[in-house]
């Protein structure tokens, strides 16, 4: 049993996906949220300035005594894939969204092909690509940066049928989609916003994995096997470097209305 | 006469629209460029923050003794017409791309109805408007945020007939068309680069301003009024924050293969 918040981060708010989720397996869980809207995006940056930013991150969350850290930004997580983010930090269990999401992608494929989507920074790194072929040597996996994706989802444009959204759909999604993929890693935390597209674009026979959600699980179920559990009330603080006015406007879009959570910006 | 280098920043690779005019201008004279690309895109944060960024922008091309520095920022330049960034910082010649924009504006219209599209950041501070009416009370304004452009021109949706930049612009522009505006303030120094599709969407009979290019010419009068141009050679050195490689790719597009340049990865 341990009272301690659990920790969440990501680069700015699509981490919210995982927060949300979290709220739900862990009602009574305390949680501090950090998103770095200052920097955001982390994406199109390089490794090196990743890094940098990320242990900036832990090192603000730590202050606040939490049992468990989730790296809920896609780009980061690649980034610790061969990166040690998190040494020297004190901080003893974490995860980020790779490990998770690919376990999830696994158990969903029927004929082992695998599409992959991503801001450039982690389709670059390969990461999803060595963590699947590493539980399974002869999976095909098919991967695609799509950087438009998440200006889309920050300006609203995450309506099922949007043309704009469509349009860019097609293109980065109409090779795999041809290669005959059954199961689509959303390899940003932002990406679940626009599923109802990826779904029209891809057809039914596509299942969707959410890294964030399955992230969330992996935190839930980790906690619980190691008797970490027991929230003391289940409050959410959401900390951001920019505007705390630009952020709780993008929070209603990400949470919806049923969370209460207190926002206040903070300083790396 | 004076062969102290011309400073120019922008919290990207925008400004390089400006940097390319003045190198057209002023062949000899020395240019030091910083692009911010580790906390790009300034134009989606808030005033406070982009004012600091901007204080460390400058702070780091006063090291290099620059005898001027211009603000190709379309967002910093709003930011500076209320917040004295400047202060304290020892630069004495300085100029942002709002006011020569703005006069360039003023002589071209005819009918006194002028458009201005610009970032978030920008359009939500009313630079534009209050500068042009401080000139002519009686232009009419319309103005317009186009988040979606700069993700746009930084993923190379610029050919004249993209459909998805052309969607998103009639989107943008479609008020101000049926405003009848005669004259476009192209008020972030990234949307030279969609000038075709303006063109296209607006038709011919509206002038396009750029505010990049307008800063320059009014930097090259300046000087010269001052009797301080003089340059030693005409080298270009670029910075930028985060990794050299990914700002390459970036300066051939914004540059073309003319320019010969430098480029270094600096920490502010």
């Amino acid at each position: 049993m341990n009272s301690q918040p659990i920790g969440v981060f990501d680069s700015g708010i699509g981490g919210l996906t995982c927060l949300k989720e979290l709220k739900e397996l862990l009602p009574n869980e305390d949680i501090v949220y950090l998103g770095d809207t200052a920097r955001v995006p982390y994406g199109t940056k390089s490794r090196e300035t990743i890094a940098e930013y990320a242990r900036q991150d832990i090192a603000f969350l730590k202050r606040y005594d939490v049992k468990m850290i989730l790296v809920a930004c896609g780009t980061v997580s690649s980034v610790m894939e061969t990166v040690p983010i998190f040494e020297g930090s004190g901080v003893e269990l974490y995860s980020g969204v790779i490990s998770p999401a690919v376990k999830a992608a696994c158990e969903a494929t029927k004929n082992g092909r695998i599409g992959v989507i991503g801001t450039p920074a982690t389709i670059r790194s390969g990461c999803y690509t060595s963590a699947l072929k590493a539980i399974h040597t002869d999976i095909q996996v098919f991967s695609r940066a799509c950087p438009m994706f998440v200006p889309l989802v920050e300006n609203g444009y995450t309506d099922d049928d949007n043309k704009v959204t469509t349009l860019i759909a097609q293109e980065y999604l109409e090779e795999m989609a041809r290669e005959n993929i059954d199961t689509l890693i959303m390899g940003c935390t932002h990406y679940p916003l626009l599923k109802g597209v990826f779904a029209k674009v891809l057809g039914d026979g596509v299942t969707l994995i959410s890294p964030g959600a399955e992230a969330a699980r992996y935190a839930a179920r980790m906690l619980g096997e190691k008797d970490m559990l027991c929230g003391s009330g289940g409050a959410c603080r959401l900390y951001c470097t920019d505007s705390e006015e630009l952020f709780a406007e993008n929070v209603a879009a990400f949470l919806g209305s049923g969370i209460n959570a207190e926002i206040k910006k903070c300083s790396l």
